[in-house]
């Protein structure tokens, strides 16, 4: 493929110079437009080394407000970054709506520059595509438009602009012995591109080849293409009033009598046999937190059940013990300002561990298909999507080494509604309880359906989900607390197993 | 001072249960209290090795909603920070108004355990104090309550609580070398301890020394005292029903006639003369962009002028050469919904660049005495305060290496009506021309009278004003670019001498 192109492509002088200012003009307006309809852009550039990435950015964002976009460099990853599932480090740089990010070198660093170097094992390189695929599919699922840009240039001109750079003072630092390993081995990393290339040139992302041997002209195609590329989703956007959605599957009613018809509520324990246990089982995870932190293993734990289910006691009963350092509790609520211009993941993904750390989440990424879903605070598309897209993001955190758990407490309405009278009645626990609470229990179905579908289809091997029996608040927490130490002992033991 | 403290200080266990939950209802609730009054609330834990920090964090959060705190554990400075002024990871983490942050080990870091270490110079502990006595008063001017724990146990106790640590295999790694070391020169670590606690303990924000010999007995004085803090904050701030404002001082109109009505707007280029000097300024700033990147020198500019004064011009002359991976620019608009509930110099903290790059503020921390004066944003006190702030804070950027640069683009009443005019009637700039343009305008007696102060109290030797006469735009961009290039020059210069 990329042999094919034609690398002697140049422009003149004049007709550059009105290209750019007609399209400078352009990509200003558009910015404006796609401002107000709340699109997110990510540009990415990637290419050969010395293939002017660099300048071309500089020439893109000389068009552009800068109240509105964003630069990343992406050099290697730094020890916080490498703490962090792969995707981590792009997540968080990711534009809100209506804002553009440039990515100078990107999440395909992997299957490029970090495959050359043999970092990346080759069994591991479809893994790397699967989820690069899945991320892009998700972000223009969500309306984001992304523009792949491959900067090409051939390997004589590459060994001459190298050889420029080495020439001055000021710049020889620029150029790294591993820039001419890149060099030397040039047609190995071009197959390696030209796969990656292939692999993940998606309809709904795809890459476009810039001939970058001509400064002059790289920059005018540049600019052209991604004006018309703005321009497209905006007409987009325009025509079709709302975001795109995709065709919705029928809805079935299967999970009205589902997991949670089944579970048994009677289970009980008295309170003797609950402090014994528990006070064992807090020490003992107090010890697996040590192990954990000195064997890099993050955890990520999520809880969700119905009000008053005992979500809160439960988090507290297992963090007692642990050092603060170590842990974090992320209590979610409604999105803020920004929470709600970004994707509805990307809060998650900003908390996700670090290596040896446990972040513990008081109601999840789940809210997609439980509130959001049954009070229409998105649209039927967007939590059947969730589904899908929820697997790949605990996947991936999985794939990185991580325990992933999640736990539905659940208690019956009859406890539910003694619970909340008991708090009612107390002065210390009264902010506890709102009109809200009682209106979402009138929904009671509904969100049972809801759970009931969410327990069959995101409970998986690398993430499953436990269900709690919660009338009896000991039994659910030292439940809780056993599962967690379990978990924690298994992974620690393949772990050292395989290091 | 520590001498005098009984360490022998104990609680017997059924006191310490009936304390710890009178005090967890009482904490739970002023959290709540405090979060509707908007009070920010930082509690900073420092104290000897092994003095269990860590254990009475997690004893003070077990009384909180997790909805509203955070706790940062503070190690060693990772590369990230290292790369910034020394505050900078600090004022990144401050609690939004309503919210409590946790230090575990705080901004004392460098007149504790760096200065037993010998990592900080004799002669900069004084400035390190009184950055911290800053520091702390801005804050505490700005509402935040600052609670200050040090938690103190004797050299035979702390030898003792390493050895057990080191007896059990899964905390032995917690005890590292500079802890015995710590140990083995106790006194002199307890002799710097008291300097910095005699040196910080201000009015604002004082010390608690907590006897912490007996950890139930330490919890229990550590929440009491927190509890009582906060009381107090929260009746103060229902008494003064604001929060606490300073005295006023008298104002005085000395700065109608100021620096503005003497600046000569008369100066101008020629088109050919611009062109010449431009491309060379340009060229030599691309130079001087590597030198500072290999010298690690950060470099903070920042723009402010008339509307329509050409600043994004000036901007983008400034930068059309440069890397973009190397700078970045930083539009200032109102701020958003967590912005607004920080310190009014937080978001500006938040964009300090790491050494060897160039952060841009179109709009600066000026808005302070500047729009937010003018408009009444804030009040009298706090744009009163600013000067001082602003100062502190520019030379604290100053002293950690950087380059500081502050340019007041300046254009007179009837050049700005002709481009407001001119915008008007083009439909490529319309869009940059609003009602609120004008309506400024009318005020520009008021804004004159504030810059001319601005200028006279905020014009340092480690951050000057460099006022630009900008009725000819050729000879403003070049005055500017030749004030970078001159002082990169100079301060590349000095850094080679002195590195």
């Amino acid at each position: 493929m990329l042999e094919k192109i034609d690398l002697s492509k140049t422009i003149d002088k004049r007709e550059y110079k009105d290209k750019i200012k007609e399209q400078s003009e352009r990509l200003g307006e558009l910015q404006r437009k796609l401002k107000d309809a709340n699109i997110p852009v990510s540009i990415v550039f990637e290419g050969m080394g010395a293939s002017g990435k660099g300048t071309q950015i500089n020439h893109l964002i000389q068009a552009l407000d800068p109240r509105g976009f964003d630069v990343y460099a992406n050099d290697k990853s730094s020890k916080e970054e490498r703490m962090r599932p792969f995707l981590w480090r792009f997540w968080t740089k990711l534009p809100a709506q209506g804002r553009i990010a440039l990515f100078d070198r990107s999440w395909y660093r992997q299957v490029t520059m970090e495959r050359f170097d043999g970092k990346i094992e080759a069994c591991a390189i479809e893994g790397a595509y699967k989820d690069i695929q899945s991320f892009e599919r998700q972000l223009t699922d969500d309306g984001m438009v992304i523009i792949k840009l491959f900067l090409y240039i051939s390997k004589k001109e590459q060994k001459d602009r190298f050889q420029k750079l080495e020439s001055s003072k000021s710049t020889s630092w620029r150029v790294s012995l591993d820039d001419w390993r890149r060099n030397k081995e040039y047609d190995r990393f071009l197959g390696i591109c030209e796969e990656m290339l292939e692999n993940t040139d998606m309809d709904y992302a795809p890459w476009t080849i810039i001939e970058a041997t001509d400064k002059d002209y790289a920059a005018v195609k540049i600019m052209t293409h991604v004006a018309d590329r703005l321009e497209e989703a905006y007409h987009l956007r325009l025509i079709r009033g709302e975001r795109k959605e995709k065709e919705v599957p029928i809805r079935t009613k299967e999970y009205q009598n589902g997991v949670l018809s089944g579970v048994d509520l009677t289970k009980t324990l008295t309170k003797e046999e609950y402090k014994r246990e528990i006070d064992v089982l807090q020490e003992r995870l107090d010890e697996l937190h040590s192990q954990i932190y000195l064997l890099k293993i993050p955890v990520v734990l999520g809880f969700e059940g119905w009000d008053a289910a005992g979500k809160g006691g439960a988090i507290r009963r297992l963090t007692s013990h642990l050092d603060p350092r170590g842990y974090k509790v992320y209590p979610t609520s409604a999105p803020n300002d920004l929470e709600r211009v970004h994707h509805y993941l990307w809060r998650f993904w900003n908390h996700m561990p670090k290596s040896g750390h446990i972040a513990i989440f008081d109601r999840t990424w789940y809210g997609r298909v439980l509130v959001e879903r049954v009070e229409g605070f998105c649209s039927e598309n967007q939590w059947k999507q969730a589904y899908q897209e929820i697997n790949e993001m605990e996947n991936h955190i999985g794939n990185a080494g991580a325990v992933v758990l999640k736990f539905w407490i659940h208690i019956d309405k009859d406890e539910q509604e003694r619970r909340f009278k008991a708090r009612q009645e107390n002065p210390q626990k009264q902010w506890k309880i709102t009109e809200e609470d009682w209106r979402n229990r009138e929904k009671w179905d509904e969100y049972e359906e809801a759970v009931n579908e969410m327990l069959v289809r995101t409970s998986t091997t690398y993430a499953p989900w436990i269900v709690v029996e919660g009338n009896c608040k000991y039994y659910a927490r030292v439940k809780i607390l056993k599962t967690v130490v379990e978990a924690l002992e298994a992974k620690i033991k393949e772990s050292k197993k395989n290091p």
